[in-house]
């Protein structure tokens, strides 16, 4: 922690800023320079946090040095981490693709879905039984119903699934049949919820809110690994800019960010993030190349009729296309979908 | 509904939509253009939001002419809302000042800042218990303690209290203690907590998420609403924006337009927007000057100590000085403090 | 300007970075950390800022510790800078009212506005010339004929005239006629014409750009300032944002801050920063409350025919009616209209 | 255009806007729906945006069907635009590489800069010359110089030279020296550059301002290509977001966006967009993967000396590994390097 101190700060004020930081255990390093006064504060930056140095008469700013979180990041753990869930890796060489529909609207929808894009090589069935709607009028999901086909669906293709959870108290429910607990963007700064995924037992899929920075993001991260939960996987799915030709920005920058930052896998979302479907092929491969461990896609067998996010789902046979088209840019980047 | 079709959509695309506004018990207006055909869609503007017209094969894209909120537009209700809480009337003629500390760290600070500000002429008292922190590792509040504290200073002040609930599962401890709840910005699309405080029979301050547009901040309010509660309190709280001089940007221009839209009240909560102590007395009186209802600022009798948003909360003095000067413009504007 | 190395930086890098320093001939003041090692640079920052220190390896991030800009701040002149043109003063006691068309369509509406807007109090009147529009097919202003107009209205009215240069080649005919040199918020970086009016003697009027933080705000005044010309008028006029129900979001914290940081008069223009006509009353009384030294209204005999900015410009009846509204707010600031 | 009305327009208030519409030539089309009654207006688009329609009493908003661009339109012409410039083409097949030092600082360094480039398979060579600074007191280019070396670099390598224009009264000297003319992301809307670069037989490389949409974007090409110059050349070089890890968003849906919108190449600029050397690689290789026609990258024989932009700045053997690392991600998208 560095404080700046006012070009007009007393030698009294100065005082009194130094005693505070001695009497917190830490050591001052004052540094006079022509235009100011810079004070170095030595020690655990956990114990300088506690303080609102920044209160302190004659202070002009406070720059923090270390970033606020800890457990997630690379310098408390160097290798990758790789969240396991069956046989699908995620973080390792394998690029895992999560596909299907926004929301589970019926049994046969899903079971049709799921069954379509195990085919095409999607590793992750993705489906909401709770969804968080900006309208209370719009369909809020079919709430356990459809947590019970997906775990049907999960039986006939044999590959995981993820769900979001919305409300602490549903997460019994959840747990029952999801095998990746999805903490959506709205939530992502809800603490209540992540410090409940933070004491399960499951993956938490973390996705990025669309107005939080990446420190934000990390930080959210945080909560959940240090409630012990180490299974986290971080999923960029677009931020709010003034630009309005896509629903967000995809900030595909935040992949190579993270990696560099974190040690947990992080995956893109194309569908939520730029809201257009003949977006969703560019968009996948560019996050493909830019080094992301993986797609969350939304599919519906019929989006005109799609009871969410229609305009952003891809038909099946777009989805066995892009499938196609993928795979080169992954070899090319040395790896495989 | 407008939908815009593309230059090249065919007569076979323009069919299959106007059937399928028809199905739904609509009628279509064809409008052809010399380079674009616009298909207006006339009924119940619910109707037609259930199908995802962007999704058709030849859609340009798709205009609402209709806000997706209703309960809490002034085409619903003409008057104001004027929301009562024991004496006070929020929304009314009088400018209502609540005030307090961030978070309530022990007894004495919240008796001693309770009876302070009551002096000075705040006519609510603010203070958390339940804290939503970025860190992890950061004060969490004192929780249901804290909450008692609010109620002996109810009792010794005589003025009611406001507190964030986080949680819905804490729902039953704060109704206990609290006069109005509060729903913090972190939690403005939680909606599992919106349908909890619509089924309240106490008054919702709403905060607005820093990543949310007006339209949207409406849309929450609406989810309580449309629960049976119509008691809300509108609190505008910065955006997030590019500039960094501030914590955030303090949107004023959102009071008059949401004057315009809703019938609800609409206060301003300075400390949080601007975070710093010295943008304090200019952006209340300018909040007062727009047309606000209220004001909300954090007082702390030592911002130095305190365990959450020192560099934002004034010193008692500097609250007495500000009520002092925020009088005259409240009456240049035609109302009181 | 500070310095923060990287966990793995080598003894040889941070050398390597010492040496660099000492031969600029500044002192480096090292602090070495639990976790990080600090560097502090003393001496003059021009002489440090010369050096891409986050191209050096082992550094993880540099701090500055000045503002980069030195004319236009408080710490180069402590008191107020009014700027003073025919008998106007602007930043001192009186708040300025300056009022008109965005373009000047023809002389009698000009006439006409001019005659009107100085009854009801304007002290400067505003049209354009030279009018930067979006579109090449739209009215691109009368040039050099509207500058004529302002002219024979300063004449009639006796209030000085402000309007906007575009082209450094046009500098000639504008500084012939105009008394106060606009610079729009798209040229607001455009350093060839900041340095162009950095040589004239007459007030710049310098608006910030949509898209600028108040730190580059104030780097474009230190080019007109640098250049000898030390009469410069601010102008918040709205920055880009993600909310969408004014065409820019009036930063009105910009205000306080820039009195704290810079001696410049800052005047509002809600006009351009809202786009709506029944929003410039509100913001327009906010704008006096926070603390502006002036407003630029858009105002037009008859905004039903304007050739540009009809929306959001004044009708006369609403002119006048807002300036009698305005003044018992500059009066409950202790100022006056 | 369609003209939605206030729930509250009155039968004169519509009437007013029927005869003003039929007074232009065009053919109201009225719908009167159960809450609101909208009006498309048929006709050329071009005369309706004349009038400004949101002021008139009773209209509650308007919106517009067609793009206000024409001819850097898809529409216009179907077919991609290919700009040559001596050997190299834009926009076709190969993915074309600009490379070199953000300023010339000398005939040494520019001349082995674009040696080592062009032998790595640079096809274009990019250095400054008039250089856009922030701050007033930073180096501002060498100016012709710059240019002459520029040239010499051309005559030595044979790749054509790009270079920035900031002052059209620098237009000559520009075109003496420069194969294409490239204005710079604050002269975006500097619409008397603008017009300047319209009548000039060279082809334009024209960087999207920070904040600006793909629409304005589009805009300001559209100024150039309705002088007469189809040569444009789009830059994609990041936007101004909330997010602070990165010196500025890079928008790479931008990149498929304005392929769907317009048929004029599109290359990216990761150099500006992320402001760190170590993002250069992995934003290089996404904005290959999602369709750029280009890349504008910044290389300095020896960035920690760089007298501007060395903290992203590629040293020569990072932009060798570069390009060997781009070559497999263009083929896996059909294309070349």
């Amino acid at each position: 922690m560095i404080i700046i101190l006012k070009p007009a700060a007393t030698e009294e004020q100065r005082q009194h800023i130094i005693e505070r930081i001695e009497s917190l255990g830490l050591r001052p390093n004052v540094s006079v320079g022509v235009k100011r006064t810079v004070i170095g504060v030595i020690g655990p930056e956990d114990v300088v946090r506690t303080v609102p140095l920044e209160a302190f008469p004659g202070v002009e700013s406070v720059v923090p040095i270390l970033q606020p979180f800890k457990l997630v990041s690379r310098e408390f753990k160097g290798e990758d981490t790789v969240v396991q869930v069956g046989n699908v890796r995620i973080g390792g060489q394998k690029v895992v693709v999560g596909a299907g529909p926004c929301a589970v609207e019926n049994r046969e929808m899903l079971l049709e879905t799921a069954s379509f894009v195990s085919k095409c090589g999607a590793s992750l069935l993705r489906g909401g039984g709770f969804k968080p709607r900006t309208s209370p009028y719009s369909f809020q999901g079919l709430g356990e119903e459809a947590l019970k086909y997906l775990a049907e669906a999960r039986e006939k293709t044999g590959i995981p699934v993820v769900t979001e959870l919305m409300d602490p108290r549903d997460i019994s429910i959840v747990l029952k049949y999801a095998d990746i607990v999805q903490i959506g963007m709205r939530n992502m700064s809800n603490f209540a919820l992540l410090k409940e995924v933070g004491g399960i037992d499951k993956p938490v899929l973390l996705k990025r809110g669309n107005m939080s920075t990446i420190k934000e993001f990390l930080m959210s991260a945080e909560y959940i690994v240090s409630g012990g939960n180490f299974n986290v996987i971080l999923c960029e799915r677009g931020i709010r800019t003034f630009e309005t030709a896509t629903r967000n920005t995809q900030d595909l920058s935040a992949v190579p960010v993270i990696k560099q930052l974190s040690h947990l896998p992080i995956i893109v979302d194309p569908s939520h993030a730029t809201g257009r479907r003949n977006l969703i092929e560019p968009i996948s491969k560019a996050a493909i190349a830019v080094g992301a461990d993986g797609l969350l896609l939304e599919v519906h067998p019929n989006p005109e009729t799609a009871m969410s996010d229609g305009p952003q789902s891809l038909a099946p046979p777009q989805f066995a296309q892009l499938m196609k088209n993928l795979a080169p840019v992954a070899r090319a980047v040395g790896r495989e979908l």
